[in-house]
């Protein structure tokens, strides 16, 4: 029976689009943290929509679970199978041509196993940019970006992967296939079906072909760190930017003394502008598609207003690209100095964006009564209100602790619950995943977990994809 | 049986809150163009939304069609029950509490009912703006255009009404409440609910409550009026003008000369600043929050080269507020020219920017062909693709016909066709309403109206929530 399915699914897919020795699945297998490792009867490697939508007929006739799989780069194990799972990992890699590029309509079309990077590059070839960005976009794929509506460094400006999606093709539980590929801007015929597939982890659907937004090329761009007293004082720093620079603000990062300094103690290279580390740092980008777009002179003039109000103690504007360079690497230096600096549990939180500086201070109160032996680290993507926000353990301290899980939990849901009394959200970019499905039960609501249950039941009644992410089986 | 149930409504919302008079009925179900009359049992205007919830409930505990109702300013009779109906009108207009304003989050909550004006007044308090913008401004509520995802003049800018919801709070089929009320920026903690009901024309529940995006308040501004040789030329000058402009670009309108000939030919006191009528208008707005941003100095510039390289062939760049009041008075004073001028079957069509000129040259010989009495009048969202085509017949020639509705189909779906054959959509921004369903039938694809359906029945499944609206029932 297992044989004849093999033997059934490498007639669909060819004999490359299979894959089954456990040494060659094993990478398809272990999830991008390299933590958690799962099963599967075999690795299926499409390479159409229809090879796609056979391979799911197959499984919904078998009764076989599909997992889904982009470019494996998922933070919270929305990518790999459980490992007692017992089903296929359908992998996207090779659906990975871009469809139709559209310059007056600022659209492109691809399919869904095309790397994030090769829509930067096909973008760039018309004068447009796609302008989701985020460390792993060299690897990760548009399918599974969608399918996870994932956040990065643009949403400032760009909002996450959900408001750059214009149109979705989709193969469906049971292997129909919608395509609901519209590159239009305006479209009120009937319900949004589209917004459910994006951010659903591949539990409702594969998406296979999506038609995505491009924005104007950046020409122009300034760049500054600056030194301010607290979060309360970047929240008003953040109004400030807006009430002049609106959508050409990109970017508005905080970080803590204590993640800049672990940039500066742990990796070489590094540099801070100021005679040492601020209380407290913002990190801005400016850009503008118009060349003659002044930003740094009035970016000085608004800074030199910010620090009479008091709002800002100091401040350093990047003269050239090589500063602007230096600023950014400290910015994105922070997860490998955190890596060396001890053992740090990291949160997704966001709240309002009002809301920030009085999430920080809870969450470091809490810490400092609970959990005195660690360190608050917080780097933010404070524009979103969405704050990782880092418990850090030293490295010896940890090696004592008994229960690791257990501990690991309980900073979890203390984080978690302070965030949501504020209204926010113990997952702001990063999804479920099999992660989180447990905290997922825990913090929504009865009528939202019903209608929950009820979407996934009306895709997918025989629960086929991607079981055990979202919502626990 | 019926005057209990009445007494039973009352005993919910109280005496104030009841309508079941025929004459103060009836401008509840008279649909906003006034051609429709639809019939209910009694208009119920809760005050709450634990009495929308209650009156919800007693619906479905009798089987009672529950038709919800803003401001009833639906231009394809989403607001007001069919002839044949038997149910009540919900209306929210005495749900009309501004709930909150969050400047440091630019976030406002507000009950369902709230004018549209209102919300715009309430923004500009704390200096920020709300950017949904149409003509029934002063009437619609908010909870109506988000359940029609209402277009209107910003969305080239901002976005359709869908783009400007943070979240809602629902009253599901049934009476339970869905409290989705969020003012965050990034959440990825399950299925987008939200997106379902924006745009459901209250078939799948009723809006009480929405968190809005709010934008930095505008201190700079630019408009001109355009004269280019033909749509194609307009979608090259769009490009142009976003990649200079970007965001800053807040309306870019495409008019015909037979649409500004009817304007200076029927309403007094409008003017056009070039010798005569141009063959093609285009009217643009400039925005920026920074007062110092020099969009009439740039705008100039960025025309020359327009004008050198033949894309613009003359242009009117208003110099003050009244020049650019005169511009817009033009741009507004199109449907009662068109009344005036004519009997014009309107169309709400787009396609993908690229395609505009070619979608407005088949319609055109569509209608040269089949319809050689009439003239074509085009007044297009050009950003946003979304054309309003409109067919106009002169008044003695309409008079003759025998099979007027057959004639108003025939024209319609010839238009719908040309549209969807080059990727477009038969309803860009009034949606479906009880107008469109049959289209609706005719122009989705089997599996996306299979999925429209199951849609509606996970989410009432009584079908008790605006019947005949979206679906045909």
């Amino acid at each position: 029976m297992s044989d004849d399915f093999i033997s059934r699914l490498t007639g669909l897919v060819g004999e490359r689009g299979i894959v089954t020795s456990p040494a060659e699945m094993a990478p398809y297998l272990e999830d991008w943290r390299g933590r958690e490792h799962g099963r599967a009867r075999a690795i299926v490697l499409p390479r159409t929509t229809e090879e796609v939508a056979e391979v799911v007929r197959l499984c919904a006739e078998t009764g076989t679970a599909v997992f889904p799989q982009g470019g494996n780069t998922s933070l919270c194990v929305a990518a790999t199978p459980g490992a007692d799972a017992d089903g296929i990992v359908l992998g996207l890699k090779r659906m990975n041509a871009i469809r139709s590029l559209d310059r007056a309509s600022s659209a492109i079309v691809v399919d869904g196993g095309v790397v994030l990077s090769a829509i930067h590059e096909a973008a760039a070839t018309v004068g447009r940019q796609f302008p989701l960005h985020l460390g792993s976009e060299g690897t990760a794929q548009i399918g599974g970006l969608i399918s996870t509506n994932a956040g990065g460094t643009g949403v400032l400006r760009y909002g996450p992967t959900r408001d750059l999606v214009m149109g979705l093709e989709v193969v469906l539980a049971g292997g129909r296939v919608w395509n609901g590929l519209s590159t239009l801007r305006k479209d009120n015929t009937g319900y949004d079906l589209k917004n459910l597939f994006i951010g659903a982890e591949g539990t409702l659907g594969i998406i296979t072909g999506a038609a995505l937004k491009l924005a104007p090329a950046l020409r122009a761009r300034a760049d500054a760190w600056l030194s301010v007293a607290g979060p309360e004082e970047a929240v008003t720093l953040l109004g400030a930017l807006q009430d002049v620079f609106d959508t050409n603000l990109q970017a508005f990062e905080l970080l803590s003394r204590s993640e800049i300094q672990s940039v500066l103690d742990f990796v070489p290279g590094r540099h801070c502008p100021f005679g040492e580390a601020p209380a407290w740092s913002v990190m801005i980008e400016l850009g503008a598609p118009d060349p003659e777009a002044a930003l740094t002179a009035r970016l000085e003039e608004t800074l030199a207003e910010a620090m009479e109000a008091g709002t800002v103690l100091d401040g350093f504007i990047a003269q050239n690209e090589t500063q602007s360079a230096d600023i950014w690497q400290v910015r994105h230096s922070v997860s490998e100095s955190n890596k060396k600096r001890g053992v740090g549990l990291t949160h997704d939180v966001s709240v309002p964006v009002s809301q920030v500086a009085r999430f920080i201070a809870e969450a470091d109160a809490m810490v400092a009564e609970h959990y005195p032996s660690a360190e608050p680290v917080v780097v933010a993507h404070m524009g979103d209100g969405n704050v990782h926000y880092i418990v850090m353990f030293d490295h010896d301290w940890w090696q004592d602790v008994m229960d690791r899980k257990a501990l690991q939990n309980n900073v979890m849901r203390r984080v978690h619950d302070i965030a949501m009394a504020l209204g926010g959200s113990y997952s702001a970019e990063h999804g479920i995943g099999r992660k989180l499905t447990a905290e997922l039960e825990r913090l929504t609501s009865p009528v939202e977990l019903d209608l929950f249950h009820r979407v996934k039941a009306m895709l997918d009644p025989d629960g086929l994809m991607n079981p055990g992410a979202v919502l626990s089986p």
